[in-house]
């Protein structure tokens, strides 16, 4: 058995789908094939997401469940009116807000950003490119501006996870790859990074899950083999330990989980408050 | 007059947030003053999320805002004997669900991961490595293999967006910056373009917007004057125009806003479903 699920919003969609798929994952039953349709913000483009509603009803027979984030009005009674099960974002907080604080809610969507003033929306342009600047491939790394340093060995993470504290905290995460030559005579830290302990972190991988991700990069390279991914890894973590570099294993998180707890670890400020 | 607000979860805590702040940008009133505190999931970290709020009702006498997206139901009762105003977000739904569903959910945090599967996650993450190697700089342009390719004088946002299209929405987006020679005889499609002609997308973005930019990046110089952005948005619009690409404008959009809105113009499908 399924069920459908709608994701409807007058903005982006972004909150109801990430808002609803936290709330669906708590059960484990029927089955979710999910749809966003964004920018629902006119009665005619409510008449059109109604219809793709409905149709997916009398198709299968069961009832949809809608997450919504609808400001207007007018949309807002249409889909409360679909004959789905309808969760209201706004509508289940705003009253009580508004109560809160004694103020009439603008009902006008895309406000968002209004949160963010301009500047620290560019910061978080800025600190993305920042993260392409100072990624392995290139030669150029601003560690004096730097926010972070996120080291690790190849393909355990450092870029995605770079672009992601950039684009969602607006922090300066620069990466460094650690190869096997910096282990060839020791696991001490390389030179270049030792003025910059304190920005330091590291990024570790389970040893299996790595080789199966440079095996796509590289099939079947002595790069890939699982003897290598054991050897990096295992010295990548010693070195961490010897000179006490925080580190997170990133075999089981997504990037924005990563990213978070390397928030949350080294009490880096979000700087887009 | 200003209002302390804490996002508060057991998980990252960005839902709360992004659902947080879309509440507020819809009350002008009070100033509010944001701090996240992710990963609350014991008894321990909420005593000490506890002392936080405490800490700044005490501080300022004005009750804080709290929005949660926790499961632990020890750290939630604790929260809502905290004394702030309490947006519980799972609570408001979760009994409702449960009866729908005839289920009991699980309660068990940072299960957000498991609807998407794991070949979807590791398809953003190729998203994301596929966008950095089709980026500007580089060579290598595996236009056969992208979903969309943006177009756009230098600096008009295809990086970050090509970016968040494989972060958010698994989409291998690949871009090709329009240049000034391409401009020098005609504005028609340059050649390498042709053969994709129904993957293009254009951006474009305000001349003196454009400008600003520029000049922070290479100051007083002729690629940052006026007359030159000038020059190179009215060609490229040009030639949007003449060869039937659609486009959007960047100017007062977000990345967030800009790639949703590209999806929802081209029906390109999610691919995380």
């Amino acid at each position: 058995m399924h069920r459908n699920v709608f994701f409807i919003s007058d903005g982006t969609g972004i909150t109801a789908e990430s808002f609803g798929q936290s709330l669906l994952a708590q059960f484990t039953g029927p089955e979710f094939r999910h749809v966003t349709l964004p920018y629902v913000d006119t009665v005619k483009k409510a008449a059109q997401a109604l219809e793709t509603i409905q149709q997916s009803q009398s198709a299968d027979g069961t009832q949809p469940i809608l997450f919504m984030t609808v400001l207007n009005e007018e949309v807002s009674s249409m889909m409360h009116a679909s004959g789905a099960y309808v969760i209201d974002l706004f509508q289940a907080f705003l009253p009580g807000l508004e109560q809160e604080f004694g103020q009439h809610p603008l009902y006008r969507p895309g406000q968002k950003r209004s949160t963010h003033s301009n500047s620290s929306y560019h910061r978080r342009i800025e600190a993305v490119q920042f993260a392409l600047d100072n990624d392995d491939g290139c030669r150029t790394r601003n560690y004096d501006k730097a926010d972070i340093i996120l080291l690790g060995v190849s393909r355990s993470g450092k870029t995605p996870t770079c672009i992601y504290l950039g684009l969602q905290f607006g922090i300066f995460a620069a990466n460094y790859p650690i190869t096997e030559e910096d282990f060839e005579l020791t696991t001490r830290l390389p030179a270049p990074l030792k003025p910059y302990r304190r920005k330091l972190f590291g990024l570790t991988i389970h040893p299996g899950r790595l080789s199966g991700i440079r095996h796509e990069r590289k099939p079947n390279s002595r790069y890939a083999s699982s003897q290598q991914c054991q050897h990096e890894v295992f010295s990548v973590e010693q070195m961490y330990r010897q000179e006490k570099i925080p580190s997170i294993n990133s075999t089981d998180y997504s990037v924005e989980e990563i990213a978070t707890r390397i928030m949350a670890m080294t009490e880096l400020e979000r700087r887009l408050k």
